[in-house]
Order: structure tokens, then C-alpha cells, then sequence
């Protein structure tokens, strides 16, 4: 072999090592850790795993390169950030399993992709330290169209007739212009863009489904024949491994990644609180367009959306051409820091709310199945229940914990 | 009499005679003639009829003056405005008979006012140098309420059920909370508008009908009962003399005392094209909050709403709660504006308020298209510009001009 084979050769092993470190830096961590993005970032994947799993001494420099990286992006660690990021990623370690995963995804005709990657959407670098670890990827393997191509269309689950036929014409409309159109796959809205894009598409990429849960499953059920046709003619993604259920928290994050990837989100339906304005804030939070389409104002389906144009925040869109026309007009990556994700929280800290998605809402749960669940450390889930006990969140039975009634 | 009473006596003269010219000029002029409106500016009502009459010469002096104010007000009149003017006028200087006219308002049971009596909407000087000369007024002779109490309803004539319901909804409501609803007596969304607001109202004044003709007839006829209704609870009113024809220019003048009565007009239902788009440019133009209804994007009679929402100028607004506080938040003639705006916009001078709507948002416009569009003279908006320019509102890009960022 000579030199520049040599160097091809350890180019190769050296993505393939840093796949399978991200591989399990995604199961290890739920999205948006902060802590162990930032420590990726300080460390790379590779070291970053061997650190997170103990192998590695993190050492004084690492730690206040994480606490710097943290306080960049507004986050207080306290000085604690890693110490207690290891302690919540311990419970997890047995499972670790990339290898697995990864073989998983090939038998599923899928993959994993990692930033660097030709196929990776470059637009998700707008997302700073929150940029996913990695993508699991059921689909098409083709370039990631560019965010000025991409057109999210978002809004309730529990659609009407008006939402239904306006949603297939746009998404219909979108696709024949060449546009990819990004939703999340769910009842509703998301699946009448789906289908209109699979429709009118005329791109290699006409449809992408952003799933809060893992890949190997069609979530939910109802979908599953629409989801399989989306990643036999598009693609099905998440940040999070095969096997992975779609909790709340993860639904949350799932909605910047479907906003980071298109230039404009359109929220097509919304009531006045509705999971589509959680994907509208984060659009806004790193700069991108913001879209709503009107209706009646009697009905509560349209309630929302006339709250993000009243708002001031979202463009009144009622065609394809404007929408067109927003999309090519939208900034790649101009970023304008307004912080308005927090508000849907329900004042929860992301922990608390991951903790709160863990929690079984019929049988009860020991705390330390709750760390392994959570992927949050024994300390921290006991300090969660407390907090969330007192909030009516959690009730504890004879030790064992399970959600309250009026955590719905 | 004493001299107390003598000084008293020449008062009433005085008014009296500034009435009767008024009432002469608003019949030799059309509404909004710059010239004449200067011409008065400069030399009063009584010696501004003579002079256009013909019974007394101009002068040199005051010529200037007109020339001076007309450049004030962005209009080039070459230095022939006054002449040009004269011409103008003196075909309708045989028909003059204003103690007739007011000899009609009077049999009518109504009266005509002047800029100065108490019952005088003092918003209406926001017009500036085009504030109607006087207004023939029809109903309740009662102090005009402030702007703050004042929304004006419009739309198109061949409103749908939709438009129909919602705007009588609005008007009932607004009209339980003691606002004066204004509109154009119009079918559609005008005659839903006014009736809403007979039902409704609480205040002396419920609602006025502002007519493009004069008010000597109600107009359309199959308005007649609706509008003397209106004119017998609240007041039918118009700034063109009795026997005037209500011609498409009339229509398009007449919009602009809606806009100025109003802290905030409200359009419920438009097509693309129409003239209720004109009423929401006059309030935009003098620094009122303009609202827009949403609507389904399938109705045609909704499209001109959404335009003025997706165009930025209107608020979208979905019931009175929300109008109520645009009104309230509107200041009488210093508009603030929606959000974050408020604290930026306080404080700036009408003319600021014109040339900082006039800017573009996304585009960069010249001085020189800026002037057209603010209707101010060059000179005016240079200096504009450098104040809103300190102020951060506005920024120039290699010599011409937009909104910066903070200037929402």
C-alpha cells in the first residue's frame, strides 16, 4: 500500500470511529444535552465517548473548556456541568451498544449519518452546540437539498377539512416546484403534507419526516403505510437510536431540528397552544422565517396561527408563491438570539421535563430505573421527584413513584 | 351694551362669517385641494373665499406663502399653484350660495361645523393641511369623542355570511364597550357595521356614517333606513356641501376623515383590490393602527386583508378584546405601535411617524421616492432620516434608505 492509500485507509477508520462514537453519544445522552454537546465539541466524539463512559479522565482544562462552552450559550453549570452530566449518563453505559445500532439501521436499508458527511444537511450547523450528534436515516442517500429548497409545514394533529385540503394544496404545490417539504410525520397536518409532497414532488428528496422517537418503528401506527412510503421516496429520520420512544421532551426537540432544516415553517393549523408554535419559536430562534395561514376566526384550529401573525412574529402566507418567495428571501443562518422556546416548557427545567416524560402514568417506578429511563443521574431524579411532587407532577407510593392525575 | 358684550358680539359675527365661508369653499373646492387648503392656510377663510372669488387679489406675498406651504407639504406646484387654482375655482364661483346650504342643513335638522367649535373632531387636525374645511353634519349634536373611543369598521360591499356575522359581532361589541363606530354607510360590511353598533351602542354617539356625497340624501338608497336611523341615534356627516354627487374621487377622499376619526381601522373583509385598502393607507399615513380580520384563503373577499397583514402594516385581529387594545394603546395623532416597538416610536413627530412608515422593511427606497411616498418635501425627509437614522430606526445602505431592525 503506498502512502496515499495509507492515508485514505486511517481517513476511513478514522470516520468510521468517529460514526460509532456518535452512534452511542446518542444514546447516551438525550437531545440537547448541553453538558455532553459542549463536551464533544471540546473533546471530539471519540474522546468525548471515552470520557463519558469513564474510560477518560476529563482533567481541569477539559472541564472549564465545557464550562466556557456552556456559558457561551447562556447556560450556567455552576461549575458542575460535567461532573454532573457524568453522573446522569452512567446509568446508561451497559447499554451502550453502537455497533449494534448501526447494523440495526443497515438491516432497516438505512444508516447513520454525522456532521461532515456529504449527505449531512449543512443548514443544521445553524443550530450551534445544539446541531445533532448524528442522524438515523431511513431513506433515499442523496445531497441534503440547501435550506432555501426546504419548506416546513407544521400544525395539529387533529385537523379540519379547511386545514386538511389547504395543507395537501400547498404541500402538493411546494413539491412541484421542487421544494422538499419537512413535517413530523404525525396525524393531521404533518400527514397531509406528507402525502401532497409525495403527490406533487418532483425532486429526489420530495418529503422528509423528522421522528421524535427512533426510526426503526413507524410511529404512529395510523401512519405507518404513509411513513413507509415517505422513506421509500424521501426519508425518515431522528437525532435519537432505533428503539428510542418518542417522549414528550423528545417531541420538543425533534421541532428545532424540522425548523432548522427549512428555510420558512409553515404553521398551517394551530390551536392557542399547540405543539407547531413550539416548532415556530424555535424557527425564529435561529433566524429563520416564520409562516402562518390564515382562517375563520371562529375557528379554534386557526387560533394559534392568528396568534403568531398577531405577534408580529410570522409572515400571513395563503399560496405557494408566497411561501416560494419567503423561502428564497430567508437568511442561511442569520441568527437572532430571542430565547422563547422556555415559555411551552410550562416553566419546567429540561430535566424536570425529561424526568416527567419517564414517569409511568398507570404502574410506578423505582428511582433507579427512573435514572436509566431518563438517563439522568440517581441524585438528580430523586431531587426531580421532589420538585415535581411538590408542583402535583409526581406522587410517590410506598416509595415507588408514578405521575399524578393532573400531569395529563 | 357694554364693551364686554360688544367684544362678544363681534365674536359670534366673526364665527358666523368664518362658517359662511367655509360652507362657500367647501362647494368651490374639491375635498383635498392642496392650493385652496393653503390658500386658507395663509389668509384665513374669510379673505381666502374673496381671493378665490376673485373679489380680492392675491399679492406677491401670499402667493409665496401658498408655494411655501404647498413645498411643505411635499407638493411642487411649479409656482402656479394659486394660479392654476383660480382657474380651477372659477366655474363654480356663479353656484356659490352658502346661506342657502346652511339654511338646508338647517330645515334637515342639522347644522354644519367648523374647525374651533366644540363639537369638532379635534383628531382630525392629524390631517394637517388636509383637514376638511368644515363637515355637514346630520344627528346628535354632542362633543365628538376622542380618538381613543373611535374604531372605524370597512370592508367590501358584497360581503359574505362571514364578513356579515363577524363584523356585526365586532360592531354589537364594540359598541357594548362604549366605542363610536365609524364606517362609510356602504352595503356589506358598512350598513353590518353601522347596525351592529345601533344595536350595541352605549355611548351618544354609537356610530357615524361618513358619506362621499352630500347629506342631504342618504346613499345608497337601499341604505335609507338604515342610515336615518344612524342619523337620529348618532350622525350621518360628509365635508361636501348638500346636492354633491358621491363620485369615485369623492369615495377615495372621504376615506381619509374614516381613517382620522379612528385610533384604529379595522378591515373585515376586502378583495384585492378595494377601496377599504384606501382607508387603511390614509390611517397608515397619518400614523393610525391599522387591523385586518383573517379569513379563509379560499374566500376572494378575504385576500385584501390578508395582503394588508402580509404586507406588515396591519394587525391581525380576531375579536374586540383585541381591537379594544389597539385602540387604547393608539395614541390621538402619535401612533405607537404594536410590541417591542413602543418605547422606539415614542416621542417621534408626526412627520417622523409618516417618513418612518414610508420605509421600506426588506427593500431600500431614494429620498426621492420616500418623499412621494410620505408626501414630505426632499429637504423634509433628509432631515427625517438623520433623526430616525440617531434613533437606530432607520439605516442606509450605500446611500439609500430602509428600517433597521429594531424598528419592527
Amino acid at each position: 500500500m503506498n502512502e496515499l492509500g495509507g492515508q485514505l485507509l486511517s481517513d476511513v477508520q478514522g470516520r468510521t470511529r468517529e460514526r460509532v462514537a456518535r452512534a452511542a453519544l446518542s444514546r447516551l445522552m438525550e437531545p440537547q444535552d448541553a453538558a455532553g454537546l459542549a463536551l464533544v465539541r471540546a473533546a471530539g466524539a471519540v474522546d468525548g465517548l471515552r470520557i463519558a463512559t469513564g474510560e477518560l479522565e476529563p482533567g481541569p482544562e477539559l472541564e472549564k473548556e465545557v464550562t466556557s462552552l456552556l456559558a457561551d450559550n447562556g447556560i450556567s453549570s455552576g461549575g458542575a456541568g460535567l461532573a454532573a452530566a457524568l453522573r446522569r449518563w452512567a446509568p446508561r453505559i451497559p447499554d451502550l451498544a453502537p455497533e449494534r445500532d448501526l447494523a440495526t439501521m443497515q438491516r432497516l436499508g438505512g444508516r447513520t449519518i454525522i456532521p461532515g458527511d456529504p449527505t449531512w444537511p449543512a443548514q443544521l450547523a445553524d443550530l450551534g452546540l445544539h446541531e445533532p450528534l448524528c442522524l438515523w436515516w431511513r431513506g433515499n442517500e442523496l445531497e441534503f437539498p440547501p435550506v432555501r429548497r426546504v419548506v416546513a409545514l407544521v400544525g395539529s394533529r387533529d385537523s379540519t377539512s379547511y386545514g386538511a385540503s389547504v395543507t395537501g394544496d400547498l404541500a402538493y404545490g411546494l413539491g412541484q416546484r421542487g421544494y422538499t417539504v419537512v413535517s413530523g410525520g404525525a396525524y393531521g397536518i404533518d400527514a397531509h403534507a406528507h402525502r401532497g409532497a409525495l403527490t406533487g414532488g418532483t425532486t429526489a428528496i420530495p418529503t422528509i419526516a423528522v421522528m421524535a422517537g427512533g426510526v426503526d418503528r413507524y410511529y404512529p401506527s395510523g401512519n405507518e403505510d404513509l411513513l413507509r412510503a415517505v422513506a421509500n421516496q424521501g426519508a425518515v429520520i431522528a437525532e435519537v437510536p432505533p428503539g428510542s420512544a418518542p417522549t414528550r421532551y423528545r417531541f420538543l426537540q425533534r421541532n428545532r431540528i424540522i425548523a432548522a432544516l427549512a428555510a420558512v415553517t409553515v404553521v398551517v393549523e394551530a390551536r392557542w397552544r399547540s405543539g407547531a408554535l413550539n416548532t415556530a419559536h424555535h424557527a425564529e430562534s435561529i433566524g429563520r422565517t416564520v409562516a402562518a395561514v390564515p382562517g375563520s376566526i371562529h375557528s379554534a384550529n386557526s387560533a394559534g396561527c392568528h396568534r403568531l401573525l398577531r405577534d408580529g412574529g410570522a409572515v400571513c402566507v395563503t399560496d405557494v408563491g408566497e411561501i416560494a418567495e419567503l423561502a428564497g428571501s430567508s437568511g442561511e443562518g442569520l441568527v437572532e438570539d430571542k430565547g422563547a422556546a422556555v415559555s411551552e416548557h410550562d416553566g419546567l427545567t429540561l430535566e424536570d421535563l425529561i424526568l416527567l416524560d419517564a414517569l409511568p402514568v398507570r404502574s410506578t417506578t423505582s428511582v433507579e430505573k427512573l435514572a436509566v429511563v431518563a438517563g439522568l443521574s440517581p441524585e438528580s431524579v430523586r431531587a426531580g421527584l421532589g420538585r415535581l411532587g411538590l408542583l402535583g407532577l409526581a406522587v410517590s407510593v410506598s416509595g415507588a413513584w408514578k405521575r399524578s392525575g393532573k400531569s395529563g
